[in-house]
């Protein structure tokens, strides 16, 4: 089966958006893939497979490689005297802004190109915490309750202490700080700040268990991967959080009754139907007191979660063959016919 | 100053986005107008100012102008010799799919175009009836207690009747219904579930008021139209409503008290800030009781609702100078270089 991978984009996860894609390249290496670049600029590259290593795209010489071009169902290499069409499905693997945020899907909706990911909705309600909250109140998901502050408006912060601020629309832990006492305020609302205008304040829980689950749905049927219990740090770093995009040795299941796994299996697919269809993504849930929160909802997971599932291949296979269909609009000029013949009398 | 006017799109709206392009080419005849077709095929096609009037789409007339292609800050025109590029700020005049759904936002925002209209987030909250009641619950605004029904699953509707039957994610009345005993609710549902795969059910309220109201921020500030009272029908079947696209005379204000006016401006204000900035919307309201609820939110309403302003090439000129700027993500390889050179070492 074809494949191509779309990855980069103008987003401060550009550089996990490449690692990711590199720990594709081996783990669907039994697919025909191609590769594409988004840069900094919004330019697409076509990438020579043999090319796919970090220091292609940090020291610029992707720049040397032919530029594609978006049309109707493809995208398009333009060479002196031949096009190359790409026609296949494409994976977007852009993380966080561009990817994450409605914009690429929105563009392959537009040229009707099939790709894995989040649809435009569905991208809107997973990339802002505040959206993702309004989900859940809507669907009945407990979600961790919050306090919502925009820039250049003072607003007191009422819960108390340790809290965790996060920017609204950013994953990978980027501008992340656990807040323990009042003095230490100003400084991590300015971190989050840098990054968005918008920042969510959430009480930091102790004595929280934490498990991620991934999956989609395929044939009209929710496949999930097994349950993890990630790594317990306060909370991941960048710089971890980076090394940890490239994992690709499945990992051990989470020691948990089967009773829990199935109660994290329907609160993910409360959150799933009817939103993101067409997606593998991965729910990061917070377990406290036998009551389940949902934490976070990644649309595009590092590295695309490879290491939950069993047969990640094969999982992706059976997602691109099972993609959402948007009915085409056909489009009729019934009115004006109408009134310019009226007029016409 | 130059503006270029962007219309058509795959959409069951393509026919009013004609109506309203060719009633603002009146309306704006102060500015450098141009005017971009999207067709129902997704090309853009430069029409000549002569050319505006609705026989010229309907025949087919505009496939003979040039083709335009997106390309960083601008809509281009290559011909033989030579490339024209068109900079101007956009007015997003597409109506309904496409132009309301975050598609074209996307589009404009990933190709750094600016343009007068609802950006990915807004157009999401407002395109789908079902997410503006997750807006005003999340933003204590008032709406009418509905049902969500969709396409293949079996659902009870609990409401008594009379009830009103709709699409989720249409305007101008398309597939809309009221429903006065359950005997014609089959009906109802199939009309509806003909344009979309969800449909929203909400009590039919007799002795509602509806008021209209549009507005749009500059410089940090609201701007608002007057208050209008709109012609009550039952409710506006989509013919009339296609010719409510044309209106271009100034209404008059809705007879109606200082207070409520204030009270109405709050409400779209709540709605509006931190999320419709960039574009002139309209708001459509019920009062029953003295209590406000927001029915519809209409991000680009039918010919911008210019009669409702009284000075509508004004206000469009002061909001295109006012657009939300977004910050430029720089991008840069630190992670990859550390991890580079230790792996060097």
């Amino acid at each position: 089966m074809k494949l191509t991978i779309l990855f980069g984009g103008a987003s401060f996860e550009h550089e996990i958006s490449i690692v990711s894609a590199i720990t594709l390249k081996d783990k669907l290496s039994k697919f025909d893939l191609s590769f594409i670049f988004c840069d900094g600029d919004h330019l697409f590259y076509n990438i020579d497979s043999s090319k796919m290593k970090a220091t292609t795209f940090s020291s610029g010489e992707h720049k040397k490689m032919p530029q594609l071009t978006l049309t109707n169902g493809a995208f398009v290499q333009k060479n002196m005297f031949s096009t190359i069409e790409l026609r296949n499905v494409v994976l977007n693997l852009i993380h966080g802004a561009d990817g994450e945020d409605g914009t690429i899907s929105s563009l392959l909706d537009f040229h009707a190109i099939k790709y894995v990911g989040p649809r435009t909705n569905a991208s809107v309600f997973s990339f802002d915490k505040r959206y993702t909250k309004y989900l859940c109140k809507a669907r009945n998901v407990q979600s961790v309750q919050y306090e919502a502050l925009s820039k250049n408006e003072h607003q007191n912060i009422s819960m108390p202490y340790p809290i965790i601020v996060k920017p609204a629309s950013l994953g990978s832990s980027i501008g992340v700080s656990v807040v323990k006492e009042e003095n230490d305020l100003d400084y991590a609302l300015d971190s989050a700040f840098e990054y968005d205008a918008n920042i969510i304040v959430e009480p930091f829980l102790e004595g929280v268990k934490e498990y991620n689950l991934a999956g989609y749905m395929a044939n009209d049927k929710m496949r999930f991967s097994i349950v993890e219990e990630p790594q317990k740090d306060e909370f991941l770093d960048f710089e971890k959080k980076y090394m940890d995009f490239s994992r690709s040795e499945q990992v051990l299941k989470a020691d948990i009754s089967e009773e829990l796994v199935l109660k994290l299996q329907s609160t993910f697919e409360k959150i799933y139907r009817g939103m993101f269809e067409g997606a593998l993504i991965r729910c990061d849930f917070f377990v406290l007191n036998n009551a389940i929160y949902l934490n976070e909802i990644n649309p595009i997971p590092g590295s695309m979660a490879n290491y939950l599932f069993k047969d990640f291949a094969t999982s992706i296979e059976e997602l691109a063959s099972s993609l959402p269909v948007s009915k085409k609009i056909k489009i009729s000029y019934d009115y004006i016919h109408s009134i310019s013949s009226a007029k016409g009398k």
